[in-house]
């Protein structure tokens, strides 16, 4: 996709967007991430077009979130893996999770996000390194190290 | 889009990823969550064709993500201001920086998340009801109060 602004090339959101941002690939992380490996079973809990399913494993496998293994040699066939990078897009998919369910879910969650042990509901935060939860309100975007002077001078004159 | 498995349209990221998971979309609350709230300033900013903006600007007015307010009647001129239900997809922005951050981001990060006042940078995290954060792999998902049997099933049936 085209993208002509100065600063968008550097936004963190729009990489990962560039990467992982098509609707049929968060849904295959989705589904990656919940233990299914196969084409068959993306396929059923998806009901993609065999080929666009084709196409989204392989830019995910580009994109260093799936790794694709041979499981049988003959037939040749593959199953799919969430790379440590992969199982470190989680937590972009909770929080659509705790999203979904306050937004769109008029009749309930269908889905909750629990502590395994304890069975608690998660809530995705914003946490500082000792452990502190910060409200949202309470958090702003900052130029980092490796910011342009278009990004300083974006993120510099905006009221947040 | 079409979506014919079972589950999906009880899924709370299929759901969030039906009203707000086009690209273009996700960028435009990244503007507008920013501060910025006019038809040119999207446009500068993203470099957007002009009906495609329209088009989504629309849809996120449609999903209750935007507001649309009249800033001049003649002539007449709008401007887009984030809902309380646009202020919460914040959440899934800053996962999203956070990802990015760590895995698009070779030179280093162009943009930080910090709580304002202290300058310290945050991260997302789970965390439960009483404020203890628990770590990504700790966390599962579980069939809610409005789950179906299928979803029960699935949800069930998968090893996490």
């Amino acid at each position: 996709m085209q993208r002509k602004s100065l600063t968008s090339d550097e936004c963190p959101i729009a990489r990962s967007l560039d990467r992982v941002g098509e609707w049929w690939s968060i849904l295959i992380m989705r589904d990656a991430l919940q233990g299914l490996r196969r084409f068959d079973e993306f396929s059923r809990s998806l009901g993609i077009a065999p080929n666009m399913l084709t196409r989204r494993l392989t830019a995910l496998v580009e994109a260093g979130m799936l790794e694709r293994r041979v499981y049988s040699e003959r037939p040749p066939r593959y199953e799919y893996v969430p790379t440590a990078r992969g199982e470190d897009f989680r937590m972009v998919l909770m929080s659509l999770v705790a999203f979904g369910n306050r937004h769109y879910a008029e009749e309930g969650a269908s889905v909750q996000v629990v502590e395994r042990e304890t069975g608690q509901p998660l809530q995705p935060m914003l946490v500082s390194g000792e452990g502190r939860v910060v409200p949202l309100e309470h958090c702003m975007l900052q130029a980092g190290p490796a910011a342009s002077a278009g990004m300083r001078q974006r993120l510099g004159s905006i009221p947040q």
